[in-house]
């Protein structure tokens, strides 16, 4: 392990829960490997195999971590869920590098630290725990690899060049602005029931949407009307609200109960929020 | 970051949860803000809101911390609660400075740890992550204050002085003896159906109660009786016990299953211990 | 505290639960007793009292963790379950120390790393906590004297030695080869419903079954034949598969949904393994 304590810090994502020990053996691999190394849990807690909720809590929990290494496990892949083998990747962003499969969860985050400049496939035994099992790659791959770098390996000695074009995307999740609407769909469901859109601050500026104004929500059940405030202290108890969240995204939220139970929306719903008369053309 | 490490724990509870990555968020800016401060997670599965159990917990677990800094965010405000945003508090108790919301949350811990000797109300922007959202002050207020403070930061720094008697106070829970009665309240239940109540060891010393009474519990569905004894381990599989648990607070257990259920007990119900006869002066 | 850093890493397991501040005090009271201890978080949500579970867990975490100290609290006589008060112990094997009552939780992994070498009955008190609560011994002897035995203490000043083959066992699994087959049982079902077994890969070597055999598992709901195989990724949806897993124990799994509910299997459960007709003698 060399001096290079830019990259000590471990940002650690995964499905893996907290009902057994495989969060703890990721720890164990890492402290054995790079005593130095510090890792901060992001969250374990990822549905299984929810590539597209890993990779969006991801993204919006990299820019707030400090440089250094984003280990994130979700793989439906080794999960018994659909999808063969994803190669290993470790992915250079910015000033940190990121570990994990191939499948299109890392690419997000690399974007929100300023986008992937660099990618090698994992394939260096030595650096790997042996023998590799069939179904514990955080164990066997990528947290060992995630602790190395840590200690200061150049990702470039992990294995061969992958061009940064050829690795597996994710769909782009809907965030449009269209003639009449801003059409989006429910990134997330918090604990409180806040419903957490696909849609930027900023195409509600592209549309001419301006806090104060009465928003139409349109959704699964129908055309809900919310003013555009800042937060659920906006509205009275039992009403509804929408606003910019501390991700920089449109969200749907209720005061004192769930407005995903509410409006029946779950990730993956589409919403669509209809523009401002004098920005409708077509009227 | 200066060198003094008296502080370099931060004690970190929240009603956040762990099914996103707030909490790791927060120790994401803690880590960036000061590298050497170490963060403790107490609970943070606070229900959301919960001001009473948020309190009750930090409260107990306060005295076995080092000494250091606490960090506790619950905040009926900015989860879509009722009521209305309250200022940001810096409170310093004996070696320890609590960082939160003035909403009641830190002050019985500043109390275990001493009692409350000085507060500021966190207003200098410069210890904040910008821009400030309004709806994640745990990320841009609670969390970078709480590094500083670990950092060595003087308190003082933070804001205007605050009288300790104009904070924001939770209704004193039950807990007294009156003619008859030890009258108290459901303080919480564990995981195992344990309830413990507000009644602390002085008032049964107070009462002339004493390990081997019988004691008659007055509760929801009727009167109990149950021996008073040392733990669970003092009765037999399917029996009831009354102790002084390792809070120092009066609990009901069952062996084997859960008291909370048996006696459909939850937090904030009244929980009433009749005296012995010879205390009883109205008999 | 020596400078003895061999032994700074913590694993921690236990039956706490996240949704108190248990695990968080136990943190507390090590950072205060041994700030240079770092503890490793392995799982908390072993069910209560499950000293089966939580001594599997233990077990096949323990080779993968740092050479340190293991600490472990799974205790039905602490949680309000049967039996009396087992004593405090540390467990010397390999290079670690284990630390936690002497009900049989600690044995399976003194025995993967190496077997137990040496036991002591806590007992001296200036290492404990005080007072010592008849109910919490997490925080009051086991916490404590894990972080001094991080900070370099001989584990020969915790107590009297008691010899290795007095402690407590548990019942051995059931794993055996038999004329006729290989008989375990079901020793834990993870959150995607796979099913590990006690079966280890030798078994299967002695028993002439290869990967590639299709195997007739007898079971709950009576003979069911799966491929051997290495992995869940080796059928297709929803199809079911056995493998050896990352522990090299007998799994079984289906590709996207439950095995353990398909097949109505849970802890403890019996599973048996047909042999091959050329094995069997008795054809």
């Amino acid at each position: 392990m060399t001096a290079n304590s830019t990259r000590m810090w471990i940002g650690f994502l995964s499905d893996y829960g907290l009902s057994d020990c495989h969060v703890g053996v990721c720890h164990g691999v890492i402290a054995s490997t790079a005593p130095a190394a510090r890792v901060i849990d992001l969250c374990h807690e990822v549905p299984p195999g929810d590539l597209r909720r890993g990779a969006a809590l991801l993204a919006q929990a990299a820019p707030d971590l400090p440089p250094g290494v984003l280990l994130a496990v979700v793989d439906p892949a080794t999960g018994p869920g659909a999808g063969t083998r994803r190669r290993a990747l470790a992915v250079v962003a910015g000033t940190s590098v990121l570990v994990g499969p191939d499948n299109g969860l890392l690419l997000p985050a690399a974007k929100a630290l300023g986008g992937a400049q660099d990618a090698f496939e994992i394939s260096t035994r030595s650096y790997l725990r042996q023998p590799v099992s069939a179904t514990f790659r955080g164990r066997d791959v990528f947290a060992p690899v995630a602790a190395h770098l840590a200690g200061g390996l150049d990702p470039a000695a992990l294995g061969p060049r992958v061009p940064v074009d050829a690795l597996v995307r994710l769909p782009q999740p809907v965030a449009r602005l269209t003639a009449h609407r801003l059409e989006g769909e429910v990134l997330s469901v918090d604990r409180w029931g806040t419903v957490q859109t696909t849609l930027g601050a900023k195409l509600f500026d592209d549309a001419g949407l301006r806090v104060g104004d009465t928003l139409h929500v349109h959704c699964r059940i129908g055309v809900v009307r919310v003013p555009f405030g800042r937060s659920h202290a906006d509205v009275r108890p039992g009403e509804a609200v929408g606003y910019v969240d501390s991700a920089g995204l449109f969200a749907l939220a209720r005061r004192t109960n769930s407005a995903a139970e509410e409006l029946r929306l779950q990730p993956g719903d589409p919403v669509a929020v209809r523009l401002p008369a004098s920005m409708d053309t077509t009227r």
